[in-house]
């Protein structure tokens, strides 16, 4: 593989002084992850668009909801494994086997979540994404009906939908970019899940920030997980 | 028609107690556009979302960037147009016809950016969010030199980027809830633009904020318009 | 907007001499739309397919059918808003909202039908409209037997294929053409339909022509509208 | 194959008392033909309808063109390919064998008009027809300019247009009411061409009237055939 | 049409000296068919490639099945129809006219199976090829379990999948390569099927070989035809 | 994730008695590979497809050819990801891992080949293999001349050509049975590959057959790897 080390193929200038508050969470990445993201050093020519990516990313993904973080992790990858986004394929697909506790789970919704053999709750929230990515024009109410008679709330349906959203949002900008994932989220839990419990648990802090575009400590989601 | 009354087809909760500061820009939407636009009180139900959206819209559509502002309503109807995405064609078809202070040019985007007769650099600009938005997967470096020989900067690639990819988003948040955009936008800029001029400046107030996403005055282009 | 002056960008010869009967329909189009539709100007080189083109919209458009001419006029637009049909989404949308006397109704077909609330019967129209303009080879009987059940009879039935056939032609057409609107379509009925209903009556002749392609007035719907 | 016997699966009412002109086109069709076309029959409920179809079908297949009546043919094959039209590719895959003296030039014509090895110039006319019929929205100058870089006018490019467009209406109106095709289309012009010159002619009228569409045998083309 | 000779438009080298095995089967096909099938031909440079194709497509399409020959017939030309593959469409095309005794089915299965009137069976069977060649990744549960209600065992089901795969592999390499079928194919049981039963018995050895790809005589189907 | 134990879908009856030929066969994928893959298993039930499976993949896979044993994987994995098939991602991404000592290299290609750097021979192999998958009726001569041009010799075509062929066959008799991947592939060659080079030795056997489908040692390919 040609090796590639720059963060994106676009030229955006210097990065731009970072504030003391992004400064500070890149210093959390940095003590958790062992890196900062490089989709955060893309955007670092600019803080007012860090902050906002940043903001917007953290709360969809580690805020109070009634759908888990994994939940949450299942729908950036199958939206991505749509959009074929090898940035986000590579480091929500990390996160999501990290979440899931469970390396196949994380590649196969990475390559078809229809052969997941995911419960109907899950499935009915994965098929609502691949149409909202697909056919956005197509949404129609039988498919928010669908999700109510699956189990969710108004509420969870409008998160489903913030995050199938974002990533269609987040795919098209690394596509645009071709930003470059760390390569270390290539190699994060990929054990055998039953292996795997000790050493992801040492390699990571005990209170692990576990998105990919966060190092936010203090949020928690309302189904636990 | 069958009239719709509400601003969403979910019911997300009763609006959260809104911050001052979110207090305060709506009340500027109501002096400066006479009414807060409905993805803002679709977002009410969540004081964290609302910020993260605004923050976010504002920066892309008012911030300083090589785009003209007019510019960038192209590129999010153009987008909105490929998705068929009912809110957005109407709310920034309006900001469109405004900004350009030209009512068929506000329609032909929202049609077929193709028949507008757009120059070079413009053209190349939405065959690009064309692109992004049809097959991001397909994006290549090619596609970022088209740019270049249009007369794009990087950094200008990357503001087209982050606009394509935002109303892809916003395009799938407005299907999925099914939002209403408010029915002034419809009326909004119809003259023929010669005798527009004068009619649109007494409609609204001088400083007029230009955005559907915005009320923000203080923000300027860099490319002027 | 960079201004296109001609009626398409082929330059298919000078305008045959006109025969008597159609110099007659273009007198009557001056005089009750103010102007000679642009698409028929573009056919001027031929009279023998003018003619045929005129006999053949007139009688979809404005013939006896249990569809309404507005009905018509939504399924004209819903099938240019697939094709992204820059000629047809400007002349139709014009007759759908002067036919509907409602602007907003005539501009969110234009944008996405399915956003409209239309009731049952119009929405089945439209589905079976636009899976005949993406998919024309996936038309089995269970389409049919939708329309029947939405109250549809075999001949209207009839009628609704033929109208979406006829606007598959006529989107191809102008797009080889890149046939160009006439301007005053823009303007009209973009006032609110309250207030809509007197000036629009008062800009119109009393038997207005309302088809964009017709001039001829003694036709009348089945369904009255 | 389970035989259907009707003309389509709508039951569109008793046929019109046929004008009289009707019925002498009808007479000549019987005797030139041996048969009435089923899409006549098809329309047979309405007088008006039926000759405006005729009309505008008789036009553009036989009237004056720079296009041969065997290229019109192969453009009206091609399209209906695209979107798989039993009538039509029966029917004018006939009448393509018969104009072209060629049984394999009509059936590869019917499969993919990429693999008939055909000259520049038919090749950019049927590319053009292709891309017409599948994303006419995507129709820009580029495409009309390399229709007259392989030698075609202006006026011929409304040609090949008009046919594209009519096909993509016909094998629509095809598809919604299923209409079957004359089965002795099935079985003309089978034998290899060198044999079939002969029994062909002796098959059918000296001045045989060679379309599906038309039994007048008097328009001929510009180009000869 | 521009007369192509070569059996392929790729140059793969001197053909391989045929194995006493292949020669022997040559031989079979010249004398049942009157040639060799040029896809034989095409392969002819690599006895390896060559016996591990016929050892699967004569295993597929003449083995024993709970799906009649002319059922695997049918998907392979319906199969191909998607695909638009000239060469399958004319060799299996063939193959189906003759199988089926209907040159009519043959004809039309080529075009569009929806307009075949087909029984339920086959219907369920030709809906899951399509999909299956579209939308690999699409398949569910749901579409095998309307196989099973159509009739179809598990057993049945896996032949089915086994047809239709092997089809998306053949028509890519015809496509890939070219490959021209022999000409003899076009002219294979055109005749009405009343009169066919006897020519076509006349023009073909009494123990014909009934399939493109196989000489050999000696497999059966449980199914019988 | 919901655990399914069995290898497909569909149950198509016991497996066959192996052939000892067959049987020897599994008994080398055991000792080479520490499993026999899924895939075998699936055909056991019929020995005659078995081999006729094993005889293709083999010769296509492990044969001499002007393409790498990499090279092949990559269009194996490249050709997977655009039909989005678990079973052939998981497995011949596991080979491809293995294959070229670079677990990213097989990652990326399994996400998507545009953002894998590759160099311009490897380039036009991909973008060639991704066209036939997704368009194969519109492959032209143009598209082989662009191999050519990129330095592979027709017969190179041909091997590239048969490998996409092959797997758009596998993939859609993977989806068709939803055929599931031993568990081991997830876990091969995950580690760095400056660290991997002695695990990966260690862990397979010193001639260890490398694909997926053959545990046959010995092949080789003409261009070494």
């Amino acid at each position: 593989m040609t090796k590639k080390h720059k963060v994106m193929a676009l030229d955006a200038g210097p990065p731009d002084r970072l504030e003391a508050e992004i400064a500070e969470y890149f210093r959390k990445c940095e003590e958790k992850l062992g890196f900062v993201p490089n989709v955060f050093r893309a955007y670092a020519f600019d803080n007012a668009k860090l902050k906002a990516f940043i903001l917007m990313a953290d709360n969809l993904m580690l805020g109070d909801s009634g759908l888990s973080k994994t939940e949450r992790e299942m729908i950036a990858v199958a939206v991505s494994a749509i959009n074929h986004c090898h940035y986000c394929l590579t480091s929500h697909g990390a996160a999501l086997r990290q979440r899931g506790k469970d390396p196949e789970l994380g590649e196969v919704i990475a390559q078809n979540y229809r052969a997941a053999g995911l419960d109907r709750r899950q499935k009915a929230m994965l098929d609502f994404a691949a149409k909202l990515t697909e056919a956005p024009d197509k949404i129609e109410e039988a498919d928010r009906e669908a999700l109510r008679k699956a189990g969710f709330s108004d509420r969870d349906i409008c998160d489903i939908a913030a995050v199938v959203s974002f990533y269609n949002m987040s795919n098209r900008m690394a596509a645009a970019a071709d930003m470059r994932p760390n390569t270390e989220y290539h190699y994060w839990v990929r054990e055998r899940s039953e292996e795997a419990a000790s050493p992801a648990l040492k390699r990571l802090p005990a209170r692990a920030p576990v998105t990919t575009a966060s190092a936010s400590p203090r949020r928690r989601s309302a189904r636990g997980d």
